[in-house]
């Protein structure tokens, strides 16, 4: 049986990587990734080489420029990235960056229309979201609903479908997971200041977010980490 | 009372010059265009002289390349643009841009959430839609109730609004209601060929619709057409 088109939406970092390792046991992968203005490069040259290893049916890195808006310490220097200290754990942190979900989903879903892909895999988690709105079902269940009535896809009868394995996961069960269908998670970048070679900074919410997972997975980090 | 903030999405067409015109009444606008890879740079142009002669707060060209996905014959060089006469009134066309206005709309919410703007503003139009499906009611409710899940402004109760001033309009009620605003109708464009002065081929479909716009408005039509 052939298999279907499916694009994911692969940002290099450890979650969509193993998202993507996920949708390659069913579909044959177009991997998306973006140049948004992010400070670092490292996350981009990951999706490359996790793209390569994995086998992908191709990869791509659309320019969009949501950098030139502002508003986040992702894409704009004026805004200092936090240490993991000084979070307010209810607050939506500085590293939000406007829409980015939402642009990234149009994205995938025009290059889906475009491949007859009736799938599109994202890494959102609802455990880990560190109070991003863009990462809770209920706004993957409205975006694939608008996605349906936008669609010719939609229109004639072939549901588009927005696929979230990780939704549930902790970052423990997504290592223990993506271990087993073999991801490279030392070529992976998650670290929001990660220097252009890939070294995190050790620091960040999301630096300390990978090593406990790392260590509750009970699989070892090969990241190297500026700080300890 | 100080006026709030609004994103107008402007492509330099008759509609969306009508669009910010009405916007401008009640919000300080944000104009906001996109060069995706579309054959004509006219429109482009066109958008900017607009943008200037109603006073926009500011205006700003985002380069997105949907484009590159391939698939339609606005941006396809391989897919000619058909004439009116050998349209099919009940398909989709093939002057389709895969996920167009969600893409559209998606980078109005990321520029909306940076500037605090809770309004945005697009001129589709179900009457004369020619069949693209995101330019439905149903569709724009389903962005604008995703629009609310995806942002901090939803999430912290303030909701977003999409606007669609023209949706039950016919192009004659358009062109009046812009005539009534000073709409420099003379400075738009609508033909998908037209050349980088903005002369319209006059043989599309968009063509076609303009000049009986102005004629059931009883305006007097300005545009420069290589055939009568």
């Amino acid at each position: 049986m052939t298999q279907a088109n499916a694009v994911v939406l692969l940002s290099g970092g450890l979650d969509s990587s193993t998202v993507l390792a996920m949708a390659q046991q069913n579909f044959n992968c177009y991997a998306l990734s973006f140049h948004y203005g992010q400070r670092s490069q490292a996350e981009l040259m990951a999706a490359k080489r996790v793209s390569e290893t994995l086998q992908v049916r191709e990869h791509r890195v659309m320019n969009i420029d949501i950098g030139q808006f502002g508003g986040s310490a992702l894409t704009d220097r004026d805004i200092a990235v936090p240490d993991a200290a000084d979070s307010d754990p209810d607050a939506i942190p500085v590293t939000y960056v406007p829409a980015r979900n939402t642009v990234f989903l149009s994205m995938a879903l025009a290059w889906a229309e475009v491949i007859e892909a009736r799938d599109i895999f994202i890494g959102v988690n609802a455990v880990d979201y560190s109070g991003y709105p863009d990462c809770r079902p209920e706004y993957i269940a409205a975006f694939e609903a608008m996605a349906n009535l936008a669609t010719k896809a939609g229109v004639e009868g072939h549901p588009l479908r927005i696929h979230t394995p990780l939704i549930d996961l902790t970052k423990g069960d997504i290592i223990s997971a993506g271990t087993a269908l073999g991801v490279p998670y030392q070529l992976t970048v998650s670290c929001y200041q990660a220097t252009d070679d890939g070294e995190a900074c050790g620091r960040c919410d999301s630096c300390d977010i990978r090593r406990a997972g790392f260590k509750a997975a009970g699989t070892a980090d090969l990241t190297r980490y500026a700080e300890a």
